[in-house]
């Protein structure tokens, strides 16, 4: 109910991935009449539940924990929690999402604190990066956690062995970074099967020397964001140097094909949805903005990890983790 | 001395900037015979002084305030101090730079710690963006500082009557961010002619919503550098993408000239040169892998800075700031 385009992509993204993916059951949660005027007829795999209650994205994380039970955040949350679904999707208010999150679901033993995980995409791999906003103060001990928690989501769901650790960092050498950084640095060194490889810099992250690339939420979330941004500046150069004369037109006709495949390699839409990792179920959260295509990218990233059987794993491979 | 490409690059960029700007004197501080072994016959404006040492790029600041003296850094420094230079312009370690630069030049009063400035540009304008790496802790009472600084740039070098100042954040709402980032967004709100606007995305770094954007240096470092990474990223999809097929290759034929103005605009090099904003005297940092395109481009900013009378404005205008 809460994203920045309401409700009819949602309804439209459900529809979608039910379609896609025959073994996939979705539950709408929200104003049943809103939510009912926009679902087309026949589809025995959708089913709306009402929640009279919408989280706005202003509200501070608090204020939802206190009065947002009646939301349709929290119901989904809940129906989680009792088992009456496997995942929840939301693309609402993220603080309000990881606290109620919290709050319903709990995190596992070890892990004081929920992070933003996502899956990086470049042209011949990818990395996950944590955390990418759900903590904007991690301590060295939190980066620890979130060390420990990108190492077993790509073992879990990609199936690496022995991934690749790396701390983000101003500079490659040991001396750099602040306190955090460099005491966490210490730490996985000093830890077994921590995978840890050292730091990196904003400029590795998809050169592929990391499978797992840990910061604090607040650092991760202006980078991941930053990089949007030079996204979107230069789809728009591109736009305007094939506009730009009579000649660059001509070529832009000739080479649609090739500037459409970048255009979609270039979609965000198509890496839409981070995990909540650390808490007792999945929890995909989806750019508040997101379009159709993002939504259907965030249900499929759900389906994912619940195939993947991810938040049991991860229960039981920190059981064996001492912290 | 200590860029990552050595100094046959930065002899050749003084040569290229000398016979770009008449008005231009070079002094290249280093080892006497390596920098002679580069240097064409007949450059009346190019000047060598030798400095035995070199601060290596592993060097902690500390070790180079101590024993970094005779290096051409610390030399090159002094050279700004006595009045021998108007600018200092190094490719070497930028925290060396800062702590020998702050140790040497002095900073401003009200100024505790210099900040890294750098203009990014977009299709129809530009920002500056301060830190970007000198401080890795700061308070918001160093962020404060650092947006009347940014301000002050804007004002003396673009002459920007009222530069728009804005904090970078994890979320425009009133709610988000981390303690300093929060405090540092009241401190500037209730200052008078701040110019203060509120925060910022990461994503709208290239919106020209800001003329100024102020962040903590382990913050801007990992942005600009993420950037540069997605950047550089998307220059690799877009040379496969025209190399895939032989339509694709017939079609990159035709549109090499487009292309080439694209690659153009992208490259990191016609932008390169950040400022130590604060000290009282003009110091460049170049990229330490900058090529001789770069440290071109990082000579003309020291130029440019100069030419406005940065430091002394900068130092006229503080005098009148209450802190």
């Amino acid at each position: 109910m809460s994203g920045d385009r309401g409700c009819e992509p949602v309804v439209r993204a459900a529809e979608i991935a039910v379609s896609n993916n025959r073994a996939l059951r979705v539950v709408l949660l929200g104003r049943r009449t809103a939510l009912e005027a926009f679902l087309s007829a026949g589809h025995d795999r959708i089913e709306i539940q009402d929640a009279p209650d919408v989280v706005t994205m202003e509200e501070r994380p608090s204020h939802a924990l206190r009065h947002g039970q009646q939301s349709s955040m929290a119901r989904a949350l809940s129906l989680v929690r009792s088992g009456g679904a496997d995942a929840c999707v939301s693309a609402g208010n993220t603080g309000a999402l990881m606290a109620l999150g919290r709050n319903t679901l709990q995190t596992w033993p070890g892990i004081e604190r929920p992070a933003i995980i996502k899956r990086i995409p470049f042209h011949d791999g990818h990395c996950y990066v944590l955390d990418l906003g759900a903590n904007v103060d991690a301590s060295a001990e939190h980066l620890v956690q979130f060390a420990l928690m990108g190492r077993l989501m790509a073992q879990a769901v990609d199936g690496i062995q022995e991934p690749r650790v790396a701390l983000l960092n101003v500079g490659q050498e040991a001396v750099k970074g602040n306190e955090q950084v460099r005491l966490a640095g210490h730490m996985l060194q000093t830890r077994e099967q921590s995978g840890y490889i050292g730091y990196i810099e904003g400029s590795d992250l998809f050169r592929g020397v990391a499978d797992v690339v840990v910061c604090d939420g607040f650092v991760g979330n202006v980078a991941l964001k930053t990089g949007e941004g030079v996204a979107e500046l230069i789809g728009d150069l591109i736009r305007r140097a094939f506009a730009d004369s009579w000649y660059s037109r001509f070529v832009a006709a000739l080479a649609a094909p090739v500037l459409r495949r970048i255009k979609r390699r270039l979609d965000p839409a198509r890496h839409n949805g981070a995990s909540f990792i650390g808490l007792r179920g999945v929890v995909i959260k989806s750019h508040g903005n997101a379009d159709v295509t993002g939504l259907v990218a965030a249900i499929e990233q759900a389906a994912r990890e619940v195939e993947h059987e991810l938040p049991r794993r991860l229960g039981d491979l920190l059981e064996q983790v001492e912290f």
